[in-house]
């Protein structure tokens, strides 16, 4: 790279037009915006432009074709950089350039509008802290509590939420407070210690402009009753998590549980982003917003996705006291999932052979920071994926259902995420979402219990939330043009004509013709088909499809005129159905952060009333969980699992999976038996070597054996 | 034992009551009945007698306190015998004995009421192949079909169904008839070959007495369609599973992953049923009709649940097409689910170190039969158990979930289900089931589909139907005085008063007082509590409790006066409450086969309208599984996975798995770096050790470091 006065460009690479920017590149757009805007910037983000539909699949037929070459026209490499220009008055204005990499030059600036808000940077978190030890209003807030010095004060940054109605708003970052022990180890768990004080920042002005003071009363007591203010912790007690101030020892009986792949993991990866396992093939990219996202995911060579993606979330707290109705984050919007992300350890994460990737995000200037370890790739065994024993010779035929599992996780404050792609054999592609870390609290008074929550530590009150998730799903099933159908299994009354013994059901299929909201409807088993009209089963002669059967999760809670509810319309269906428009990823519009409703979300898209039926179509699941705390979430939880699980459904002629080895794996070991126990009667195509492929299993089936066929030539009498 | 003239007693022993019999108990229990009744007789099933609740848990009080003794008072061990007397003109009683094993003397005698059948038996599947072999109806059916003599008849024998209304009808069985080709590898899938009849068979007198004509028509014939009889497998293909008869090879790229551990399982098993497991204590029982049963589950010393079982499952066909309403399984009440388990594979059926038992089953002459390795025991890892990193320090904290797997699979005919009681460290119990084996197909004619299921294969139309499951959980909530509670989250109104900003929603409890039928109700999350009134969690003033969320499955589809729904009562709604009473462990009530309705099963129960609050009570969960088969469920399905799963509410304190060590798996591998690769950033209390427990991970979280705490003295100004 020069950096001289000519224009500085990227090295010439053949970089996948779908990968993260190098270093080099993110310094190429740097350069690119500092040289044309004379002004101090702070920067947000610098990432890959992924290229127009209509580009990208052209180069992508070329890729699958197998033709590529140095030749190849491929779409112009751009990035994109978003940044703040700071004016001598303090004001801020929000701007989005894209860079042309080869050129090192501006090719489009965007000037976004001035009523909206972009997410929140790490910069702003951490001047929060600072802000606050400078603001008297907050120390005299502080003084006013008259804690025990033993006591450090930690605060938990939070974007503002949704503002009141009227609520006049510039940029505002609120604090959410707790007092930590000092002297001790620097993670002890402040969060036993909540403060019932919320410090609000005017964040480009860094100043606290107001101290919300919070209710800290039981069902007893109205919404607006304030709290002595005195002796507000003197109830609570530590509640740590960290294995060294743990109050008990630690468990001594769980013993190693190791995942030894000693030829090395069935995948592989090349070209910085292509993933081959198992017959699917796909590249896996990485954005500030929304982490890891997958993209021309195939499998067999046939196109099932062409982008998959968690898109958003909002947390909207239950607890109707003010100023609780802003506690509702945007986890994607508001903070950014790739931003977010944990850097993965071995051997802690996920077992076995491991693939890690990082991500390449920028600091306030704009300089390149890799973030190490964000994604793993790894495989695991999912248990028993098909078996079938004929009753009649006893011989089991039994396949294990491996997995490949495309894993980030997301530190927001207090809670975690972690989100898996997870690939199996039979066709399948499960999102997995565990939701972990530490429940939010609030201060509540002695010896007494809320209706908002529940008491899961002295003093600490766990307020009642949801968490409402938003998953992209473009897909391509064999092609752009698809269809989405629902279909439902409907009684039929039993009459002498379509249903005499009354046992018949129907199942009724309705195409979605124009971009539309579905609601879940499991009492119907209403089941989502994204189906390629063009292309029929030649078996069953209907379309190919691939299928998912949307949670019937609770949906928002918050009244529908409520600002926590307009900001999330996307919260208010299971699934919606939109026409593809490039860049339109987010389910609740780009900008979240104070919005007052959903603004470019899947809502305004659906409203466009497009045509959906044969065209490029995006459906967008909803799913969520409605946490009423248990006292066992506390302090960290136990995961709780979501997987919204998209399968085949008459894509394929056969089980996908019919070839997958029925493999004895060698290494297990019986208790009680010697290691090559008689349990396992292996037929003769077994080759006997340590986890060999290619073997089969025969296990006898007791008491059902025995019952053999009848020759033709007996029952036709020759 | 003694053979001579004596009363028959087994062997002084202190197996524990919930022990399956010895086959020397077996042995006394069989002498016994033989004593007594001088007739020929057909063996069912003997097996041990659960004592009654009273008895039992006074002794395993004793056995809690750590006093049982050689001394110790226990209850009676009796088997139950279940048999049929054979009369000479072959008409059949069904009888059941109770054998007081000390004594070997029958203690009690039941005359089934002669209205009902009970399960099929192995001799009655096999009879069924003999007795169409002499039919010369069957013959002849055959004959009209013209099948080229490369075919052999495979008949997979079924329990006839329901009776239509007014058919007088005694002991039938009916046969599914597939063709198997001939001169090929014994275990070539007939099913790929459906033949459009069904000869019924009188059981008891084993004769053919009638041949049901199917039709083979599509979405344009009527429901009576016949088929020509001609030709009806010349456009049928083969379709095969078993490897050596792929047309594909067999998967090459699959390399082995493996489950080592080295310390051997962190399960000990004891006294025959006892297993102690990561704070868990249960036994396990084995029954002929449930299969694995657990007792007497306790964590931490405090009592769970008293029994949990599988308890019915019905698979309705949702073809109108007669006599298709009579393709309606009732799996454990027909056939068993214990004497249809599969004998399990060390390193197929599961990874790991694994425990096998067996279970005592009895031939028809009443004499011991061991059905070896029917329930596997092992451990496996579950992904993240919880974790938070703490974004000031870098801190992060994350365990791995181990479970406890307690898993069996049964074979019936065509199908499998793979049932797991899996238990993990957070105080969860999950009950898994799995469908998968080889969906149920029916003749349909060239080039035609079909309203009523899908065409999977040429000439083979797999029809729509529905798997309902029934769980029976007593639980036993920190003592047996328990209360049902549901719980939902409803919205509220925005209001000035109580909901001013339209953020806030109500959780709204109710105790089941009167035994009742609960429907689940997703959208408003309901979620079922079984509480302990008498306990209050010290922290949140609640009742101790452990809950489940009732999956929204759709339930019975037939409609509510056909014969087939009237025989599963218990799948109209997801969840019974019932008062306690011995021996009520059944759905569908004790006798399914050929039911005309359901009698002793749950509706029965809650119509005694019990008072149910702080009382014994049982909860029922009921789901289920409308398949509409697709193209890739064939020929062998993909495994469709259910969970139950059962967490502890507000039981515990806190986070039950605080104290599983987060231990870093040193034999995991990265992949590009080297094996003490430097990603992982291990805390000072790591011990170094391959595997070993008590070290702690700290990994460090990217992008969200570094804004750190405030101490109170610096704001307090001093």
């Amino acid at each position: 790279m020069s950096a001289a006065n000519g224009p500085i460009v990227a090295k010439k690479t053949h970089k996948h037009p779908l990968d993260q920017l190098s270093g080099d590149e993110v310094e190429v757009a740097r350069q690119a915006v500092l040289k044309v805007r004379k002004a101090h910037l702070i920067f947000r983000n610098i990432y890959t432009v992924e290229p127009p539909k209509a580009e990208l699949v052209e180069f992508l037929k070329a890729e699958h074709a197998g033709t590529v070459s140095a030749d190849t026209p491929r779409p112009p490499r751009q990035a994109r950089v978003q940044y703040d220009v700071v004016y001598d008055d303090q004001s801020h204005e929000y701007l989005e350039s894209i860079v042309d990499l080869a050129t090192g030059s501006e090719v489009n600036l965007k000037r976004v509008d001035t009523g909206v808000q972009q997410s929140l940077t790490l910069d702003e978190f951490k001047e929060f802290n600072e802000v606050c030890v400078e603001s008297e209003m907050f120390k005299q807030a502080i003084k006013e509590l008259d804690l025990d010095e033993k006591f450090d004060i930690a605060i938990d940054p939070w974007p503002y939420g949704g503002p009141d109605v009227g609520e006049i708003t510039p940029r505002y970052t609120q604090g959410l407070c707790f007092a930590k022990r000092r002297h001790e180890n620097p993670d002890t768990n402040h969060y036993a210690f909540p403060l019932p004080i919320i410090p609000v920042m005017d964040t480009n002005k860094k100043e606290i402009i107001r101290i919300d003071r919070l209710a800290t009363g039981g069902t007893e007591d109205g919404l607006e009753y304030g709290t002595a203010d005195k002796n507000v912790l003197e109830h609570c007690r530590p509640a740590e998590y960290v294995p060294e101030l743990l109050d008990i020892p630690l468990r001594k009986d769980l013993k190693p549980l190791n995942v030894l792949q000693p030829d090395g993991p069935s995948f592989t990866m090349s070209d910085d982003s292509l993933i081959e396992w198992q017959k699917w093939r796909f590249r896996v990219g990485f954005t500030p917003r929304e982490g890891a996202v997958l993209h021309d995911v195939h499998y067999d060579g046939r196109s099932v996705l062409y982008r998959l993606s968690l898109s958003e979330m909002t947390v909207p707290y239950g607890d109707p006291r003010p100023p609780f109705q802003r506690k509702q984050a945007f986890d994607f919007g508001d903070s950014g999932a790739g931003r977010a992300a944990n850097n993965l350890a071995l051997g802690c994460d996920c077992l076995g052979v491991i693939k890690y990737f990082d991500g390449m995000l920028v600091d306030s200037e704009g300089r390149p920071s890799v973030s190490k370890n964000v994604v793993c790739i790894h495989e695991q065994d999912n248990g028993i994926g098909w078996k079938h024993t004929d009753f009649r010779t006893n011989r089991a035929v039994v396949t294990r259902s491996r997995e490949l599992v495309v894993q980030f996780i997301i530190t927001l404050a207090n809670y975690e995420y972690i989100f898996a792609f997870k690939f199996d054999q039979a066709g399948g592609i499960t999102v997995e979402t565990r939701a972990t870390g530490i429940v939010s609290v609030v201060n509540i008074d002695p010896g007494k219990v809320s209706p908002y929550g529940n008491v899961v530590s002295p003093g600490a009150l766990a307020q009642n939330h949801q968490h409402i998730f938003a998953v992209r799903i473009d897909p391509a099933i064999d092609g752009h043009a698809n269809t989405i159908f629902t279909e439902e299994s409907l009684p039929v009354p039993m009459n002498p004509k379509t249903n005499p013994f009354g046992n018949g059901y129907e199942v009724v299929r309705k195409p979605v013709t124009k971009s539309s909201a579905i609601h879940a409807s499991p009492f119907t088993n209403l089941t989502v088909k994204m189906a390629n009209p063009n292309k029929i089963n030649p078996i069953s002669q209907r379309p190919v499809a691939y299928k998912f059967i949307p949670s019937p999760s609770q949906l928002m809670l918050a009244d529908p005129e409520s600002i926590v509810a307009k900001r999330a319309a996307f919260a208010h269906h299971h699934v919606w159905v939109t026409k593809y428009r490039d860049e339109e990823l987010f389910a609740a519009g780009e900008f979240t952060n104070q919005s007052l409703k959903e603004i470019g979300g899947v809502a305004d898209a659906v409203a466009r009333n497009d045509k959906v039926d044969n065209e490029d179509v995006v459906v967008w699941n909803v799913f969520g969980l409605t946490h009423n705390p248990r006292v066992e979430d506390w302090p960290v939880m136990p995961v709780e699992i979501h997987q919204l699980e998209l399968k085949p459904a008459d894509f394929f002629e056969r089980n996908p999976a019919l070839d997958v080895p029925g493999t004895k794996n060698l290494s297990s070991v019986e208790i009680g038996r010697d290691e090559n126990g008689t349990c396992c009667h292996t037929d003769g195509t077994t080759n006997g070597t340590a986890n060999g492929n290619g073997s089969v299993q025969a296990a006898p089936t007791s008491h059902l054996q025995g019952t053999g066929s009848i020759r033709v030539a007996d029952v036709n009498g020759h």
